[in-house]
């Protein structure tokens, strides 16, 4: 038992929107335990719909069709499968209806065009669209295949699919076995390094163990085929424990928290604060605090001292530090962090300076060059260098150094000798 | 002559990742005038990778592979071609080569899993990839067929298009029938207000004029089929001359242009600087300012004004007009615009203090509620209040503020009454 997800549409093949519906239902199939190996899409093109539909009744027992349901004449998906399986189209006098009642209720004309969505073909029952006007379908053209259609409009799409597709997928038994997962995350460890130390792991099959790389980080995703939640958590637990251990302090979380939630939970913990003084990222390290409600609780707010003016008038840096060292440089890092520090009054400050690019790099001081400075309590004072690659484009670098910088103060914090 | 993208990656079947490669390849496609039919995902196993292979090759004479090049064993595209056409795959050395400065330029360990990537099939050339470790291919395995495959990660994929792919198919003069198009851009004005007031150019047949929303903004696109450049340029901007006229100052920019763009060429034309002051944003002002590389001919700096206190203490703004009309108020946006600008020597300054939710709003003061102040020489002091509604999410929130305070600094500066 497998399904195969047909999403029909030229607008898809032209780029003009993101194939979100696509998204949607495959997490929707991995969470009933149901299979599908394959997703093809197609324009709305009857002869070509016609050929994926034969391939994907030769590999697939569900195929779950978005797209092409609109009233207009390139809305083609229920005329073509009836033509595929050489039935004809009637009108449903209570899509009919239901079509005259919306129309009606939201005070708008109804043309023509609007009564071919009442059309569907013989044998196929109504998949109801609790909110717009075009209906879907499920159908059994043949044995051991069933149709499912829904339009393209997401919102209508996933409505019909909770409301409907849901319940009755269910209710045939379809969606067995179902897969859990927990997703680990990692900092500051390449995927190719923490595959090679958890390798042993890799090669589980229930539960499955995969690496994926992005956003300069890596996530472990721990999935487990169970008859319950409770027997597949069993499963994960120990393999999660043991990766955790390997990874060390690597690990920083799971599922949707990032570092910057991270750091936040332990500074609530800690009942500390934290102020930023930016040069290179100009801002986004604050906004990257400030992304999660409710971190007025510990951010207090930052210098953005982009001009080397300011990092000397608003922060302190020493204007000798500056012209002997550079502005890029560890000494002014720690003495932004420093600066911003005193002049807020939080627990720890980061300060952050670096050569995002593309220009202003030389030999000694490359592009991707980032120093980001810690500085915390009983005079603490620390920072690291990073060199992101001079080759890399500066949104990229910028990122990299938000990120690290939220890192440094995780690994402070959670250090044993933290002050 | 026709092409067929293919995405191989376990993790879009289980909908973790969004497929935003297909989009990016099928834009690109469309642009380079390469008709594309059909689209494939399928997940990290060889054997079905072999059959969507074996059925794109019948329909298709350029076959675009994303994803499975990774170092790790679940990693498989290059493996599986090597075999579908029967053909061994050797180590390059100069790939070997670059993975390895690769490494020792960031300073990482390098595993033997990493050496993986620099096996390619026989007969088949390397497709660089400037930034990543994970080279491509083009390759000819059979006649009257191309395949080009790259990595998944979408920053990688797409520079190694743009760099190599592109001029590839340009040069075998694949592109035809050319489309080429111009993309002008809206602020402060819906889609269908926009639409409605270019009715009659939306239905012209060549050149086209399309509507898209998106970002809080409007677009539209005006495309044109001609023989050459130059007569579609000629074709486009009458029609582009006409919504300019129409749009009036709600047109801001054209393709790549974003506000903070358009306001920073403004200001270097001015000769003049600007200095933020941000309290709900954190920090997102200064970041899309400082996103752009040479903002430091402009872009001073600023203070984030998280905490109530260091709006007084760094900003000056009054404790009287905090207390009696609270944080979120217009006297207070002024404020924390006239104190970053006189603390910092700006031209120009914008104040941005707002509710972003989700907590924290009040019938009075809503979440969504944003003031943003802007000042200026000449004792310039002005406001803008703006209701992003209550029921959206605090990332939109904090965007739309953004975007909004660039767009009030670009109105101040075409404003035939600017100081």
């Amino acid at each position: 038992m497998a399904a195969e997800i047909i999403c029909v549409g030229t607008e898809l093949l032209l780029g003009d929107i993101l194939n979100s519906n696509a998204q949607f239902l495959a997490q929707e199939l991995a969470r009933l335990g149901i299979p599908h190996y394959y997703q093809t899409v197609v324009g709305d093109n009857p002869e070509r719909i016609q050929r994926a539909v034969a391939i994907a009744q030769e590999r697939a027992q569900i195929l779950i069709f978005t797209g092409g349901l609109g009233p207009t004449p390139d809305d083609l998906t229920h005329e073509t499968l009836a033509d595929f399986f050489q039935v004809s189209l009637t009108e449903r006098l209570e899509i009919r209806a239901d079509i005259e009642a919306k129309f009606a209720q939201r005070g708008r004309p109804l043309v023509a065009s609007n009564y071919k969505q009442a059309c569907l073909p013989d044998g196929a029952s109504i998949l109801p669209n609790p909110i717009g006007t075009a209906p879907g379908l499920i159908w059994h053209p043949q044995p051991a295949l069933t149709l499912l259609t829904f339009p393209g409009v997401p919102r209508e799409m996933k409505a019909m699919w909770q409301q409907t597709a849901v319940p009755y997928l269910q209710s045939l038994g379809w969606g067995q076995a179902p897969i859990y997962s927990r997703t680990l995350k990692f900092w500051g460890i390449g995927e190719s390094t923490l595959a090679e130390q958890v390798a042993p792991l890799l090669a589980l099959t229930n539960p499955t163990v995969a690496p994926y790389a992005g956003g300069g980080g890596v996530k472990l995703r721990i999935a487990a085929k169970a008859a319950s939640v409770d027997a597949a958590t069993t499963l994960i637990a120990p393999v999660a424990t043991e990766i955790q251990r390997i990874a060390g302090t690597h690990y920083y979380g799971e599922g949707e928290d990032t570092l910057a939630m991270v750091v936040g939970r332990q500074l609530i913990d800690r009942g500390e604060t934290v102020a930023v003084a930016e040069s290179c990222t100009g801002g986004g390290l604050g906004a990257e605090f400030t992304a999660i409600a409710g971190s007025s609780a510990y951010f207090l707010g930052g210098i953005l001292a982009y001009d080397n003016g300011i990092k000397s008038a608003l922060l302190g840096v020493s204007t000798d530090t500056l012209a002997r060292l550079g502005a890029v440089s560890a000494e002014v890092a720690e003495e932004m962090a420093i600066g911003v520090r005193s002049r807020l009054g939080s627990t720890w400050a980061l300060g952050i300076t670096g050569i995002a690019g593309p220009g202003g790099g030389s030999e000694a001081k490359p592009v991707g060059l980032v120093y980001i400075g810690l500085a915390g309590p009983n005079g603490h004072r620390s920072h690291q260098a990073y060199r992101f690659g001079s080759n890399q484009d500066r949104a990229w670098i910028r990122h990299l150094s938000v990120q690290s910088a939220l890192n440094q103060l995780r690994l402070q914090l959670i250090s044993p000798v933290s002050p």
